[in-house]
């Protein structure tokens, strides 16, 4: 290891972390679970990018953005730092999800296990459609009435929306969260939602990995 | 617009191409498709990262390791960069997709718009449970038997397979893409592959999402 200091300016402000920035702090923090899960007490930032294809110049800004910088010849404590990433997360404490739009996806989401894992719970299912509601995904998750969305939401403290509709209902779905107090919502519909000062949306685009093994390939056609 | 230049050395070596950059160039790619839409016909980086909220040197770096610079005081051509990025990603050709999987998830994809849109196209499902063959998607994708796989995949000329199976079977789907001559698999069972030599696997994490509202949320109950 050579040295762990920012190789660019370290700022502080969190208004400049992007959604970029967070994305690779959910990345660290996999790698420094998996190191730990290992028993592995310290890390460089050069280990860290050799072992999990990273770029040890960017861990270095990322974590001295945090105020992480390391120990000269020693690098990170692995479960220092794990913590510490834990935390600016915000993943130190629960997360309560809710998700409107039980059809194929809504349910694949319900059940799907990283959203009911350390730090987010899935408290249930909304949908409009009187068939639907009373049942429940394959995990367990209940489809709840629709028109009752506000005390929904108060009841089981919700924290996080997830748009699992149409691109047509997306925008009334999500002002709806934005009405019954929500901060967070994460949108699986193709559209571009019109987002309201402090309600924060965050837009899946699962097109991009297919793309990204489009990029393979060519690469596979090309270079033999 | 200052200059137009690499920040960093540009290797034109593929293998150095991270999937971050590949991220990145989907990202640019789609920057680039809005602009051209709008009848915007240059662009320098400092605006494309204004923008968008990218970053202006992270900009150029990635597009000169594909031998593109810019005019100094110009910038990039839209279009010009356009077709190159599509080019790069090799989306100038059809992609053909086969879901295993016809559960909510295999459904849920079956039907998402940004699968069967410019350069790719789902050319079905497959399943092994005898009462969901011949069935078909809301958007028409039909349940073929899992049994004919290598059959499907060689008269359907596949390139990519999608993993939407549980956990458990996850490495025998992608085994069997492998052995019927697969080289692209995306996997979004919740479960490490382990991956054959030139058989690629993208594994969708969808958790990453939730943590970044998460983060955001923090911020919210830290900042008020």
């Amino acid at each position: 290891m050579s040295k762990e200091r920012p190789t660019n300016s370290p700022t502080g402000d969190r208004e400049t972390i992007s959604e970029l920035t967070t994305g690779r702090l959910s990345v660290y923090l996999r790698c420094l679970t998996f190191l730990e899960s290992v028993g592995q007490s310290t890390v460089s930032s050069a280990e860290l990018a050799e072992r999990f294809h990273l770029n040890s110049a960017q861990i270095r800004k990322d974590l001295a953005c945090f105020g992480e910088f390391g120990t000269r010849g020693v690098g990170y404590n692995v479960t220092r730092l794990r913590d510490h990433l834990v935390r600016e997360l915000g993943l130190d404490r629960t997360r309560r999800v809710l998700i409107a739009g039980a059809g194929n996806l809504g349910m694949a989401l319900a059940d799907y296990a990283g959203f009911n894992d350390h730090g987010f719970e899935i408290t249930g299912l909304v949908d409009n459609d009187p068939d639907k509601i009373g049942r429940r995904s394959r995990s367990g998750i209940e489809v709840l009435p629709w028109d009752e969305l506000p005390s929904i939401i108060r009841e089981h403290q919700v924290d996080i929306g997830i748009v699992a509709v149409n691109a047509e209902a997306a925008q009334t779905v999500y002002d709806a969260f934005a009405d019954a107090g929500l901060n967070a919502v994460l949108n699986f519909a193709p559209t571009q939602l019109r987002s309201r000062s402090g309600v924060k949306v965050k837009s899946v685009d699962l097109r991009i990995n297919l793309e990204s093994l489009s990029f393979h390939l060519k690469n596979v056609e090309d270079g033999g």
